[in-house]
């Protein structure tokens, strides 16, 4: 989000953005990193489960977080244009679920969503939140494709550490990446 | 698995290989699907809380799923060699976590292996069951990196449906995708 932690509330929401994939980066995409022949094979994937090439689950979430990304910067440098200073974003220390729930097949266009859906401070960093959200891919009928549960570090605007903080962050010696993303 | 459903047990583990990440790769595939500073730019990235460039938590799962993906395809053409007919994987339902532990960083080296933890036959699909089954993924340091928990489908050798499954079977026209996805 590129809103700080403060002012982020359960049920906000950003559109991420819409993805049309088509067959030839489907088979591209697997070709390198899910080589089955039902992602990889017009032909044989006929005889396969879904009846013709589907992208694997995992280009589908690819996509989701590329889209994310990109949202999220074109919104921070619209923000800074503005002289906006935006909310921070710190990484994902993981993804709680990942469902995929429809295929997803060439010239299928997927839209993505994401959700925010509770926060709170983070136990090991101090000035930082945690953010649970999820993020929905949806099918041009309308069909819900895949579901991601996230997490991610978000940073706190109007954080004063007290004194023991401020020991423990200096000996910390933050930036540190091991207790960031360990949370 | 290339073990049919019955012959799994809880435990069976699968090395899935090593795969040494290069600096111009992290670059290239993080352009694609997660453009980052601290993921394209080697001189940008110091001063992020990595300390460097890191390879993007997706990239580290995708090339996992890629070298499962080709040990399975290898051991099986390895049984069809000797005769031996290889058991049936299906696709996944989902990840039930996905846990980035540690940075993977330039011409690290990381080593993949699957486990099975546990096993139950599928309530939606005659004849299939479901491995639940944990992937980690660690470091040539030894420092464990990434773990994921994921569910597989894995069909019976010995299943024989009674009349009321082969009415069920026949009414659902298997292989249908719908059920198998939604499990």
């Amino acid at each position: 989000m590129t809103t700080w932690y403060e002012d982020i509330n359960d049920g906000d929401s950003m559109e991420l953005g819409q993805y049309c994939f088509t067959q030839e980066e489907i088979i591209k995409y697997n070709k390198e990193y899910d080589n089955q022949y039902f992602h990889t094979d017009p032909e044989l994937a006929k005889y396969s489960h879904f009846g013709g090439i589907i992208a694997s689950g995992w280009h589908t979430a690819c996509v989701g977080h590329r889209l994310m990304v990109d949202e999220i910067k074109k919104r921070e440098e619209a923000m800074v244009a503005e002289g906006i200073v935006p909310g921070v974003s710190g990484p994902s220390p993981g993804i709680k679920k990942m469902t995929f729930l429809q295929a997803v097949r060439p010239n299928d266009c997927i839209s993505y969503k994401l959700t925010v859906v509770s926060k709170r401070p983070s136990a090991s960093l101090p000035g930082w939140g945690l953010l649970f959200s999820t993020i929905v891919a949806t099918n041009q009928k309308g069909e819900k494709v895949f579901q991601s549960d996230v997490a991610s570090f978000s940073k706190m605007r109007d954080f004063k550490p007290n004194m023991k903080q401020r020991l423990g962050m200096w000996a910390m010696k933050i930036p540190l990446l091991k207790n960031l993303i360990k949370r």
